[in-house]
């Protein structure tokens, strides 16, 4: 299940040079990108393997499906292939940083215009943090027990605006909407109250059938990889708008990712399972049962 | 601002030959839809012109980039290019259906296979009709005021499934979800209520910069066209799961939508301006004052 093989070893070394202090793109890491001109990207110390060159000059060589997705201009295309695809071609990349030197496939990573690296087809926001829950229900409903009484017993989420995901760096506009100060009638203004919080986000790699259920057992295979995700918020606008139907202009400005997924297959080594529910809380029911190392 | 012009005339005919009684479209209709085999094609009486065939005849001629969005297998591209593109490829096909018959670039509807016409990036659930969201809320919040406090002050929408969007007619499975009876715990199982809400989906064609506003005297400019949707609803998942973060699973499974898009330009002589509001309504913020002949 865990997956740990010879490329989570830490006696490997590549021959890409490194002189900085702090390497976070070692050969056991190898994250995926998209930069605008080069197309697909893999970090490695700080260059990037341009795949289309390596797959072009023969220094990589797949079959023509794998070949092809690589060649393209996001990662939905690779991403769709699945899970025994995406560490074959982990497990070949691994050689060829550790094997023969090659450096005519890389390109020096501050070179890089790194870009949103597929294209999003939906964008889920899940409520998991329970302290956070409780911090924004307290802030919203102070009258009442921030956590609503759904909390405990089901994932809470809702649909985020996929079109204004953009990579971390990028200019977010402050956001007008509409706020409800509390002495007054409603205002169309700046909002006042912008908040980002920090939350990883995950991409789905392959998907499911409209109408066939994936069971816990089986989630983690669909997984692709994750990045760090800045969800931006208008606190003042989400106040006033998100009752019956969840926020909505308040969230819908800009949400911005890390370029890099860092791939499931990488954080191996990190699995575990999480955290004992607290005394007194309800049990999980059984679709929901967490299985043996699954948080990251 | 309504555009009427001499597509719309009652008295313009096709060579396309009808014998029905009732002719949903007729000439100054011409609704887009995408079909498997074909690509973009329209509708004429009970067939449909095939784009591709009839720019590759020579029956439309148009500058090049128009041409290859409309020999497209989706309508994205054609939409991006604005209204003006619109309204000019509408009189062009007007012009050739009441022209020079041209029988060789048509497909019986019956032989097509009509696919989602377009890739959804996002989609967005306006809760429009006063009437609905007051029977909802008095349904969800039996104790309370059915509108929140926020309804008459702004359009109140959350996103949904952009992935589970499919056509009128194909099978739609049952969900299971989490539900919690009134009496016990929650429990995972089939939805019991499962319900559909009648709706119309508007195609927003051509989109805004991140960060900039569209006002609304701008705003019918950006619409393609509309379809009618339905909303698939499993209201006991709602009803437990929607606060605070509004209806997810129970509306995630499917939303279906007819696959002929009626354009904002055939719908030209129905535009009016919407009902006045209801004595003791509170003033609409300028922001979102509604412009002239704004409702279809």
């Amino acid at each position: 299940m865990t997956n740990i093989d010879h490329t989570h070893s830490l006696a490997a070394n590549t021959w890409v040079p490194y002189e900085g202090e702090r390497n976070d793109f070692p050969i056991q890491n190898l994250p995926w990108g998209v930069c605008e001109k080069n197309g697909i990207v893999v970090a490695i110390c700080d260059q990037a393997v341009v795949l289309r060159k390596a797959i072009e000059d023969g220094k990589l060589q797949f079959a023509d499906d794998i070949a092809c997705a690589l060649k393209d201009d996001s990662l939905n295309a690779f991403m769709s292939l699945g899970k025994d695809t995406w560490t074959h071609v982990r497990h070949e990349l691994f050689s060829m940083l550790s094997g023969e030197p090659c450096p005519e496939v890389l390109c020096p990573i501050a070179s890089l215009q790194l870009i949103v690296p597929a294209k999003i087809g939906d964008y889920t926001d899940f409520y998991a943090a329970r302290n956070h829950a409780t911090n924004v229900g307290k802030m919203f409903r102070p009258d009442s027990d921030p956590l609503m009484p759904n909390y405990l017993h089901l994932p809470v989420g809702y649909h985020g605006r996929a079109s204004s995901i953009i990579i971390s760096g990028s200019e977010v506009r402050r956001p007008h909407g509409q706020l409800k100060p509390d002495d007054s009638a409603p205002i169309f203004a700046p909002c006042k109250l912008l908040d980002y919080e920090m939350e990883f986000g995950a991409f789905i790699g392959s998907g499911n059938e409209i109408g066939k259920r994936i069971s816990m057992d089986d989630a983690t295979e669909h997984l692709f990889g994750l990045v760090i995700l800045n969800d931006w918020s208008a606190r003042d606008i989400q106040k006033w708008e998100y009752q019956p139907l969840g926020p909505f202009n308040a969230k819908n400005f800009a949400s911005t990712i890390s370029p890099w997924i860092v791939t499931v297959d990488a954080l191996a080594p990190f699995r575990q399972s999480g955290p004992a529910r607290l005394e007194g809380d309800p049990a999980v029911l059984d679709y929901l049962l967490p299985v043996a190392d699954d948080v990251f």
